[in-house]
């Protein structure tokens, strides 16, 4: 298995949820970046573990200790490497379960492929936990990013069946930025009580739920990605799909888009201002792989989290039995919220390395 | 603009539209391969332009000219270099068009990347021709595939609001192939022609349509993929963003997941014939990244063809002047069917790559 | 087997030396060059078969066929193949050949890592004629690199025991272009008959001889390179040792240095018109692996041209007997004076990649 | 600057000689291999500095602390991080230092490349000290090489003219691996004085003195390496001019075969227990690219330590003035004997990643 990413920056992410520590080695950061540590910190909070509402009650204050490639708070240039160390780990929580496959884990597929030699406590390094490091690169991108004009946001656009509104390609930097600020990213915050009470109600029924995050960046120029390969969608899409959950995503308005007429979806063009714009946006951004300066616009889906405390049906791989599985630990109800975070953080890397192409 | 792609199977499109020729070349390919000239053609014929209902009024015969890498035809293992000769240019359709931006097309975004130095004839490497070498190198993975117990098929799963019946995972090996057979590949083929009369109703409105095609792929062990960064879906979803008009992807139930809790979104494990299995394939195959021995299901969101003949608003980039467009030449009113093959196609050389790992 | 080089120009070369044809995908290159044929031409002649002295008397044109990423004569920036016809082969020659391995040819290994399914034509795709598409990528990028100040020039070291002269790093950039107009590449062009008699006797004695290449590279400014794995000095190396024949590499005073001490090795700074230059050049314009702007200055080993007339002890794969082996067919008795160009080409080609980054 | 290597195996380098921990990320090993950790500690104080008479007077343990990818001392197969903490840095030493460019250091290519923010303190990231992860990494490497036959060794050919005999083609796994046990790795051990007077007297007169290093790999069968780009010798040459102060490489009789004749460099075939062997080795067990079984032999020349205490002429880059530069600090008369370890460590990593194609 490897943990490499990237074709101009290019990152190294290792660790499991229950060793030692988890980290991220940045290669090909420019030098002389002063970094900004407060945002840095700001976005790993995010995602971190608190143990409220939305949250396992594992807490992780998610520090990063910064180990190289740096010197006097800039960067040298030099691979950056970062350290998350493990805190909080129960690993007692975990032993029983070493040969029950927790369904919808990814338990028996690794278990397969190490032989049986894989970290088995948490999820190892299946886990969600990975993702913190991966914040803190996508902070570091987010803030070369936004030195170069560009912005990205994410909000939730569902909770289960609780849809907020969709992001208008109007929106402006400020307002894609104040979503940040937010405990729950929403642009129809009139629905907070109701997801709050969705939340509740699966945690309640020892169960989950899952939702979807719509994701805008603002400010990239035309001109940007490939034909074929290297489009911009299949950058996007292939980080997203390391996120933990992911499974789903649409450009633009996607799966709609296959009911429209050709007349319909097409975007027309138009000159505001003396720049070249689409007067819709329903390719979300990018034509034929190729940024076209509008807003890029994607979302995905995020399933329920497979922990759940239900009694659920299973196999223990080491007897070759059935058996029913009681999933003990500590578990989010929906890990959609502490993933706004990581989907902005992954579009940024993406973005980033799309834009040194 | 690079034309690689791939790990493990490495290859290397070239060509425009309206040039000489397109072509790929395939390397890592084991050597002694017998190739199925039979199968290979019958997959480009499915794709090829043959001025039929569902086709472009451009006939190519796409005949496919290996030059390198072959010998008494079998592999050598050394780089397979193919060649497609472009027959049937009409490049004067386009000249006029050079400097106005057909929407939602990529022409906007090429010509800022490209400083005016794009090939604009027919979308040049844009173009969704380029996928025909795609699909010769797809039948060669499918080839090999099958000799190891693997079938990828797909099937139409919606033209418009024209929906088929969504692959099961019981399907077999058979029913998979078979549809490979059908000139409009369904599962319930009752909706033929509801299909016919809609794409004729897009083609007489001079409009086009589009849908979603399924895709699934029987036989891959359990083990495969890796958790982050290299994940099933990261590698099937970038390779499918290279096929122009898609605009999505889920996996299993993908966006009904997000309405899910997780007890109904889990799949339990069972073992049937000794065999470790699900009861339930939400997670179309994959788990965290890997599979996990279940049929690998996803399907794609194709957005109806962006060339119509219907008069639409654009700009003129030499003048920066709106302008109205009336585009001309030889268009396919839906590509849905013809992008079928090209789906398989990718889809094998996904899989293929993964395998290699 | 892969033909694929390159982290930011990417080439794909293919074909073998008794097929249809060889190549090369060029990605990467910038759009709008207005590539220039005639310097182009004149680089593919230098190294092209011309039945001459220093020549195999098979006789190929070696005529470069652009079939795409081209449009009126510049580039589109998309992928750019180049095909080149093998007009000239006699593969009866070699039928007799198929299981007798030529000594220190690449036929055994090739043998045995395609299980006999290689083509063993002229050593198919190990022939030295896949060097041409090299030479033709390699004069683009001689032209781009000339466009930014950055000369690229080569000559004979030694044939055999008959040596020229070392460069000096104050060597003009005239006089290092102007050495790519002799017949013989040399600066004391006074060893022109001992060269040719050198060769002469070896062709007679139905023998062959081999020799070194020196190569200086003018105007690559400080500061590129890695420190580790991509330094200069690695990616040099690296494509030269695919130059069939190359059997060794040093920079700057290279073996020489190994017997100094440090105080005489070292490279003492100066500054000369307000530039920061080294008073001798011991380390061949790289330190660390990073350019310091000085020439960078290297030279390769060729060994002796294989195929060689005089019998041979070898053995049959298909019987595992020991047999005597008289090649025949047409050789070269010295290839390096025809190795030059390609020297030269694939040291920009690496340069033009290194200065990418 | 980017800390990553490999193809199969692939490898995260990351820190500064005088930062807080230098480490490696190890992707793509396989998993449930119980590691060796005596051998590998072994290797490691075989490089480490020990004040002794080869060495530095700093003193660093070099001990390695294993954070991901192990569980119960086997591998899981997800990327391997090992931390080695600085513990002995005198950062002092090197800050009146800053803008004086050592002579034949990376120092200036360094500062230019990262505009003055490298980390200046004892080379950073160019340090030699970063080869002890790699060290750690080639030993991980001989012990799964060792598991399918395969030994990697080198000794020491020559400190400035004192010559070792070259290694015999006819070597042993043995002999190979006993010149591990020796202070001094040779195999003619009579020179050993002559070495230690050579070192002894450039240390006294504040001097360096260089080397060169053989290296030779047992067991790797007929058949692997590309002919172009990924031939072994291409891929040995990369790593090879990674490492410090290696300024040439050779493969076999390398520049002594420019001067032979084909008829004397060409190795003839014999057939020896029924195995085809060659009976001579000019070729270092490599013919255009790929292995033909027998021993893969070559040698590096590696230049005397740049940093020594005679005053040398240098430049100050803060003030653009000339000045005199006396280094302090604790250097190395001659690496050459702590390299042996390095280039058997990176002969390792890229043979198995040779291997695993």
């Amino acid at each position: 298995m490897s943990g490499i990413w990237g074709k101009n920056l290019q990152v190294n992410i290792f660790g499991e949820s229950h060793g030692t520590a988890i980290g991220i080695v940045i290669n090909n950061l420019p030098s002389g970046i002063a970094l900004d540590m407060q945002f840095i910190e700001k976005q790993m909070a995010r995602r971190a573990p608190n143990g409220g509402l939305y949250s396992t009650p594992r807490k992780e204050a998610d520090k990063v200790e910064i180990v190289s490639g740096i010197l006097d708070g800039k960067t040298t240039g030099t691979p950056l490497c970062a350290m998350i160390y493990n805190c909080n780990t129960k690993s007692k929580d975990y032993s029983s379960m070493k040969d029950l496959m927790r369904p919808s884990h990814s338990d028996y597929g690794y278990f397969v492929k190490t032989g049986g030699n894989n970290d088995y406590r948490g999820g190892g390094h299946s886990s969600g936990r990975i993702t913190a490091p991966l914040v803190f690169c996508g902070a570091i991108c987010q803030q070369i990013l936004a030195s170069k004009g560009i912005v990205v946001g994410a909000h939730i656009l569902a909770i289960s069946n609780n849809y907020d509104s969709k992001i208008n390609s109007k929106i402006t930097k400020e307002q894609l930025l104040s979503m940040k600020e937010l405990v729950l990213p929403l642009i129809n915050t009139s629905i907070v009580d109701d997801i709050n009470e969705t939340i509740t109600e699966a945690r309640n029924a020892m169960d989950s739920v899952g939702g979807q995050i719509e994701c805008c960046v603002l400010g990239v120029p035309a001109g940007y990605g490939d034909p074929f390969f290297d489009s911009i969608e299949s950058r996007i899409s292939s980080i997203m799909f390391s996120v933990p959950a992911v499974k789903g995503i649409e450009f633009g308005n996607g799966y709609e888009m296959t009911k429209m007429r050709g007349s319909q979806a097409n975007d027309p063009y138009d000159i505001v201002d003396g720049k070249i714009v689409t007067t819709t946006n329903n390719n979300g951004g990018v034509l034929g792989g190729i940024s076209n300066g509008m807003p890029i616009i994607f979302n995905v889906a995020i399933k329920p989290t497979p922990s759940i405390f239900i009694q659920q049906d299973t196999v223990n791989v080491a007897t070759m039995t059935k058996e029913k599985l009681s999933i003990e630990g500590r578990h989010d109800p929906c890990i959609v919220v502490r993933a706004v975070p990581v989907i902005e953080a992954v579009t940024a890397m993406a973005i980033y390395d799309i834009l040194e192409d």
